[in-house]
C-alpha cells in the first residue's frame, strides 16, 4: 500500500445526481468531498466505526461536524463523467482539520471542495482533540509516494 | 381548524428536485410523502417532538422507521410545478401504520405515495403501541370536514 | 407587499435532513440556500419559468450555474427547529450575482449561505447579462421596508 | 467476465446516508437501487452515455422514466454496513421493464428494492420499444454463471 491508494480515489456521475442542465446538482459536490475522506480513511485502515460512529449505540463518542464548507466549480461535470477525485487533508489546530478534495475529468481540474471539521465529544459538546488515527492518517496522506518507501 | 387543514398540503417542485430529464428525479416523491405527514401532524397540533425526536437527547422514545414504501408515477412532475398533496393515514394493527399521499396537478392525480411504519421502542427495538397522539391524528384525517363540525 | 415578504422567509428543520449524530446533515443548508431564492424570486412575483427553464422545452434559455458556494456553521441545527431565513442578494458584474442567506433561529445567527451564480446562455454556453426580472429582484431586496414606502 | 460480475454489486453505507436514528434514511435505498443497475450496465459494457443520455446535447433520445417503485425493509442497514446488492431485472413487455434488488448483509437479506421503467422516447413522449443492448443486459442477468459458459 502506498498513500495515492488513499490519496486517489474514483467517482462515476451518475444519472440522478445531474439537475435538469444535465450537470451535476452543486451540492452533491459537497457530499462527494465527505465521501472520499471517509472512503480514504477507510482504504488507509482505520476502522470505519472508529470514526463514524454508530451513535444510537450511546457509547462516549467523537463527532466531526463542519463548521465551514466550501466549493468551486471550474468546468461543467456531466452524467456519466469520470472524476479523479484527490484528497488533501490537514491539520488547523489540536480540534480542527480540514479536507480539501480536487476532482479531476481526463487531467483536468473541473472543481474543488473544502470541509473543516471540528472534534467534539458526543457527550459533553465540548471541543476535544483530534484523535491519534485520525492525525496518523492525515500525516499520511501528506506524504508522497516516494517518501513513503524510504 | 377543519380536517381538511392538515389532510391537504401544498408543495412547489423545486430545480433541485429534477433530475436532467426535467422531472422530479423519483425517489424525492417519499421524501416528500415524509415531509407531508410530518408538516400535517404539525398542523394538527402535535408538538414535533413528540412524534419525530431528538435522538441525540437519548430519553425513553418511539421511532417509526418504514418498513414499506412504494410509490406510483401516472404523469410527468416538472419544475415548478405547484402540486396538491392529500394525505390519508390509517391504522394496520397495535404497531404499525400507514401513510397513503395523494399528488395533484391541476385537480389531476399525477402521483401516489404509500409509507408503511412500524412503532419501535428506541431502546429495547421492541414492537409498542402506536401512541394515543398519532391515532387521534389518523382519526382526525380520516373524518371529514361536515363530519368533525357535528 | 413589502420587501421583507420576499427577504425573509420560514423552513422548519424535517427530521431526513439531519444525519446520526441529530444535527443537519451539512450540505442541506446549500440546497436550503438555493430553495430560498427561489421561493424569495415567485413571492416578488417573477414567474418561476423565466428563471428556472423547464430545460426540456428547448427554447433558447439562460442557466444560472453556480460556480462558488459556501456555507458556515455557528450551533447545532437539529430536528424540529424552525429557523427564519434572510436573503441577501447582490450584483458582482453583469453575469456573476451572489446570494448570502442568513439562518436564523430564535433570534440567533446559526448558519450561513453563499452561492454565486454565473449567467449563461444554454445553447452557447456563452456568458450573458443577467435579465432585468433578476436585476430588479435583486435591487428589491436591498431596499429596506421603509424606504420602499417612500 | 462471468454474469455474476454484473449481477452482484457492493455497497458501503456512509454517514451521510443515515438519517437520526441512525439507519438508513429509506429514500436512499430507492437512491441505490438505481446506481446499482447503472453500475451494473457499464461493468456489462453497454456505454453509459447509450442508457442514461446527457439530454442537453438534444439529439433524439430514449429516456427511461420510473412508473413504479417499492422497496421493503427487514432489518436495519446502519452507518459502515457493508451491503451486497443482487441485481435482478426482467422484460415486463415490450417497452417496460422491472429491475429487482436485494440487498444482503453478512448473507442475510436486509431489503429489496423494485423499480419499474417506462422505454419513452424523449421527443414525441412516446412509448418505444426497449433498446436491442438494453434487453441482452437483462438476459444477461438471467444466465448464472455456469450457463454461459456452455
Amino acid at each position: 500500500m502506498k498513500p495515492s491508494d488513499w490519496k486517489i480515489l474514483n467517482r462515476k456521475v451518475r444519472f440522478g445526481d445531474c439537475d435538469s442542465a444535465g450537470v451535476i446538482h452543486f451540492h452533491n459536490l459537497l457530499r462527494w468531498s465527505h465521501e472520499s475522506w471517509e472512503e480514504s480513511i477507510e482504504i488507509y485502515g482505520i476502522p470505519y466505526q472508529e470514526v463514524f460512529p454508530d451513535l444510537s449505540e450511546r457509547i462516549n463518542k467523537i463527532i466531526f461536524p463542519i463548521v465551514n464548507c466550501e466549493a468551486n466549480f471550474f468546468s461543467p461535470i456531466k452524467v456519466g463523467n469520470f472524476l479523479e477525485i484527490k484528497i488533501l487533508p490537514k491539520k488547523i489546530n489540536n480540534h480542527l482539520f480540514q479536507v480539501n478534495s480536487l476532482f479531476m475529468k481526463n487531467e483536468i481540474k473541473v472543481a474543488e471542495g473544502k470541509l473543516i471539521h471540528c472534534s467534539i465529544d458526543f457527550e459533553s459538546k465540548e471541543k476535544v482533540q483530534l484523535p491519534d488515527q485520525l492525525e496518523k492518517w492525515i500525516e499520511s496522506c501528506n506524504l508522497n509516494d516516494h517518501c513513503q518507501e524510504c
